[in-house]
């Protein structure tokens, strides 16, 4: 079963809304076996309807259309649809009496528009739209399948889940196809390509490596497909587990899991609370950690210490360390670890100080460099980076590195 | 001048990943004059990239492609472009030179991969990517451009800044364009409409206005085409400054400037220096303050108080409100303010504490409660915020409401 999807709509195009719609409808078309050969994203004009459509319906069985409906402009798109299938516009009764039961419970009334929307094409099967004023249309032409639903998201997903989908399901018989997503860090991309390339080299043909790299992360992705559904989950579940005994260390994941979240399941395990001490991240890393629901129950804070003052006065960094190392150095996140433990009362904290750029280097600590350490009472380890010149990325990268030097010290521990 | 996106990568088809480059892209080339006609992606075989290239070309004078670069699979990609366009591969020395020295920066070895990603289409003007291992690749081919980057976003908006845009604005005459962004922020796109209704119908036809939210912000932008660009420039301001008399007091900026820059501005005007004691949002303001470079002149840096132990014992915030008023309240945050100024010795405090949700909360305080306050010694002002019901949009939308009302605190003293 192969699918298209095109989006329809300017504001696509000008960069005023990103299109989420279809990386939404790529997961549930896969997750059914569907394969998403393309996207395609036009204006809304008939010129480029018409060529949208031909375009994506070339090489494939089903095309799903987003956007160009609505009471202020599904005009265009519903007439351009009506020629394209050579078919002829009529009032549909049903939509109007929905439309009008819509309003009246909003205390609303109507506007010609909406008149105007109840309009369909003759050859349409109708979807109805519970979400939305504008209903989905199935349209079947040239042994192909046309389905045109509004681009609101929430409206385009319930007429996926609740009409699309069950029907593709239904009237399509797909081969077999499955995921499994492993979560790598500390390596990348090419490195680990590298160590598992006898493992690669010695996989069946129907399974498929690939590699989704991002800031310090590499998501190893393996896909399956064809035979028995069962035996093709059973084979790639085998597969993962050699997979990931080639490469353990690096390994924190598994499909969807985010670093915080496995760092918040193995501080929980342990029983222990985390204090983070930030100097270059500003804060970013406790902002990371707090984006886990139910992160209070083992992060209880931190201290920005931006400034070399509060470095010494709220987390003890002696005024000796910051003279004779500086603020970017072994000794101070040492001591950023100890006085974090001290002055937030947790088990475990992660410090962190570095020269973010694009000013402040020198030649022996140019821009990048970054300190970093994690520790308890009994053990502190540290790491230093090298990074680049862009202050974003230092700082987004670095904020990453720690975690994953917290993920080293409770896997130690 | 008319564009293409096109983007190769399964990870986009299969909705792992969700295309934010194609709509910075569009955003970008709007600015420039540039149309997007349509954007495409496709898989990563040698067949779809064919295809995608072109569908891409058709009707078009230039094709931007993301994706499909990288060491373990601009195998493919490259290969296709140099059949594509007739040429052949060669080794590209200055490439190899670069990636040597980065890695060598980094500490790091190379991989025979990376000695692969040298190899380069002959036709190719190769675009320096000083982001990352993969060159951008820029071919003119039957009056056409294409320019190949790599799909890493950071790395692409590089290549698009440094070398793509300038030299798309340099070879193609274009009638004259003209924008003046203004950005507001404290009311919704449809409240600002309505206040600059009259403005709007005055305005001659060559000028349009675009409304471009985001969370709380709007960006409202003049854009204006035609004539003498220098008789367009002096239009554009005078209608610039007329929309900014309707609205003062919701607009903070203009262009590219960010509320943290201009909040870094007046703080330096000033010269006060401003901490932060955040509890809901774990850090994330202070990660906003101090993305902009220089920010240590006037940041001393915060408390993250996520467990009202710390709220208590590094804020002072007395257990008789925690206990009586709870920790989302005006006289936590009230509270914090001072014992901010009091622990973290700045000119200016800013506080926040809120339910960010999913979980805890009550009939009394639901979820999206948020409570902010911004003082000095002299003057505390407090905001409460009702928000949704989403984690990540409370987090967000919060913060940037707190830059807010330290903006307004500056303004009134």
């Amino acid at each position: 079963m192969k699918v298209s999807i095109l989006t329809i709509g300017d504001e696509i195009l000008i960069g005023q809304v990103i299109d989420t719609n279809s990386a939404w409808m790529g997961q549930r078309l896969n997750a059914i076996g569907a394969e998403v050969e393309k996207t395609v994203s036009v204006k809304d004009t008939r010129a480029s309807i018409e060529d949208g459509l031909r375009v994506a319906a070339e090489g494939v069985d089903i095309v799903l259309m987003t956007g160009g409906l609505g009471p202020t402009k599904d005009d265009i798109t519903k007439k351009v649809l009506a020629d394209y299938f050579g078919t002829k516009m009529y009032f549909h009764e049903p939509t109007w009496e929905r439309i009008q039961k819509l309003f009246a419970r909003w205390g609303r009334s109507t506007t010609p528009a909406h008149r105007e929307q109840c309009f369909m094409p003759e050859s349409a099967t109708i979807l109805m739209n519970k979400m939305g004023t504008a209903p989905g249309m199935w349209f079947e032409h040239d042994e192909k399948v046309f389905v045109s639903m509004p681009g609101v998201p929430y409206e385009m997903k319930f007429l996926m889940e609740n009409e699309v989908l069950p029907r593709l399901q239904a009237n399509y018989q797909s081969e077999a196809i499955a995921h499994r997503t492993i979560l790598t860090i500390g390596e990348g991309e090419s490195r680990i390509a590298k160590r598992i390339e006898a493992f690669d080299e010695s996989l069946p043909k129907n399974i498929k490596i690939a590699y989704l790299p991002n800031l310090g992360r590499v998501r190893v992705r393996l896909t399956g497909r064809g035979g028995e559904q069962a035996d093709l989950e059973a084979l790639l579940d085998k597969k993962k587990e050699e997979l990931v005994q080639i490469i353990p260390e690096l390994v924190y994941g598994f499909e969807k899991e985010q670093l915080e979240e496995v760092l918040g399941k193995m501080l929980l395990d342990k029983g222990w609370t985390l204090a983070t001490a930030e100097s270059c991240t500003g804060g970013h890393i406790g902002h990371k950690i707090i984006s886990i629901p139910g992160s209070s129950a083992y992060y209880t804070g931190g201290v920005v210490a931006y400034s070399n003052t509060i470095k010494n006065q709220l987390l003890h960094v002696s005024q000796n360390t910051l003279n004779e190392h500086g603020a970017v150095s072994e000794q101070t996140v040492t001591e950023m670890v100890q006085g974090a433990l001290k002055t937030l009362g947790s088990d475990v904290a992660l410090s962190i100080s570095g020269i973010a750029g694009p000013g402040g280097g020198t030649p022996e600590k140019p821009v990048g460099t970054v300190w970093m350490a994690v520790g308890n009472q009994d053990k502190i380890i540290t790491r230093k980076l090298s990074i680049g010149k862009n202050r974003a990325k230092n700082i987004e990268y670095s904020a990453v590195q720690a975690l994953n030097l917290l993920r080293q010290f409770l896997l130690q521990e």
